[in-house]
């Protein structure tokens, strides 16, 4: 590569299949999509390069458009980044698009909004094609109640009833504006969740709990009461990771 | 189990991913879905029981509905090998109906017709997500002319040009009840074809074709001339198996 130039900033979005990756962010002993990229970026820049994510996925979430940004001194253009790295990455992690931003860009701090697509697959029998993207649900679920509940969320709220134990921010609230179940044939369920952030957990939990209005062991409305509740052991379960999505990251 | 009964035959529908699968038929030393239902159901009967599909489906293809017979002595019935096979069946493989059928019932000479789906991503950059299930092409296709070459197909033809080499049955002319490309978002193709019986290796050899069709190497009317020369090496090259699944068997 050639010598070293100002600084440049480039922002990045990313896809990947979580099922192999134990989530988003960098640990010591486990593969995962930040420091998958960061390699990659590593060979190509022959620098130490930090990739800072729009905020983390859980092991086994899946990304169609996860943000991320890095900085680097290298010579190379945002386009030269996007063949290199699809290059040099593992067939689980693409880079969707590269583009050069200002340097003043924060991939976490400048989120505007967020949205999450969790899929869910309700039948009797098990799936074996996509069943690494979907949570299987054996008992029916009323969906037309599990829509109710899903508007109910609409607006904003203090999510506090619905974010992982041992994880809490300092803010709970959040405006939701986008919070819609949909049924189409087969018995498959897909919810739809957009957000100016979310709390840890919070869409698996929501789900969570939209499920268990779908199984008739809460209502509707209920919802409001758990949510003003502010108690966490009122929500549903936490979803499993593998019907998660993050569709995509709006600055 | 308790003794042995009277001679009953029972049908299967079965759904799997055909990744890890060397194809349907059994063989010697490599894992297939035909071999690891004969398993499960000598766990469960006994006996040596013999599975026999509606056709072969090649290494790498899924299914959603193959269908597939079996005959057996033991006293179980179509409820009991349903959930039996299920909870004796690895995570690929599902039975999605078992249901008892006369004694003449047999799978592969009885089906009236076949439903393939053939998944195409055109984009120029390769999925993460659903890689193992489409066929990714990066130079942009033509969608209308790929159409009007699907639609080419309609009817009664001799398939002898579609057809794998190495394996020819003595007669290939098939009838197309359905052949049409689909469009949609994403550069997301979906090519949905049924006839009364396949020849080796034809639906993707056609998908082949229609792709060449696509790039614009060869007119949607020359489909016509192809199928009129029965010259294999005219048509286009075979499709990869990953993006092939094989919806219903009607009988």
């Amino acid at each position: 590569m050639p010598a070293d130039t100002a600084l440049k900033t480039f922002k990045l979005t990313i896809e990947y299949d979580g099922t192999d990756f134990h989530g988003w962010q960098r640990q010591k002993n486990d593969r995962t999509v930040q420091e998958t990229i960061e390699k990659a970026l590593g060979v190509m820049t022959r620098e130490k390069v930090v990739v800072i994510g729009s905020g983390r996925t859980d092991a086994g979430v899946h990304a169609l458009g996860q943000v991320a940004g890095f900085k680097t001194r290298a010579r190379i253009d945002a386009e030269s980044f996007l063949k290199g790295l699809n290059s040099l990455l593992p067939p689980d992690v693409v880079i969707r698009g590269c583009e050069r931003v200002p340097n003043e860009f924060h991939a976490r701090f400048d989120v505007k909004a967020k949205r999450y697509r969790y899929r869910i697959l309700n039948r009797n029998i098990a799936p074996a094609l996509g069943r690494r993207f979907v949570w299987h649900i054996r008992k029916p679920l009323d969906t037309a109640a599990m829509a109710d509940g899903a508007a109910v969320l609409l607006g904003s709220h203090d999510f506090k009833a619905f974010e992982g134990v041992g994880s809490p921010r300092a803010h709970s609230v959040r405006t939701i504006a986008l919070s819609r179940l949909r049924a189409s044939h087969g018995g498959r369920l897909s919810y739809d969740i957009e957000a100016n952030g979310f709390l840890r957990f919070m869409v698996r939990n929501i789900v969570g709990t939209l499920v268990e209005v779908g199984l008739g062991k809460l209502s509707a409305r209920e919802i409001q009461n758990i949510l003003q509740s502010k108690d966490r052991s009122r929500a549903g379960a936490t979803a499993p990771p593998q019907g998660l999505l993050l569709m995509t990251v709006i600055y």
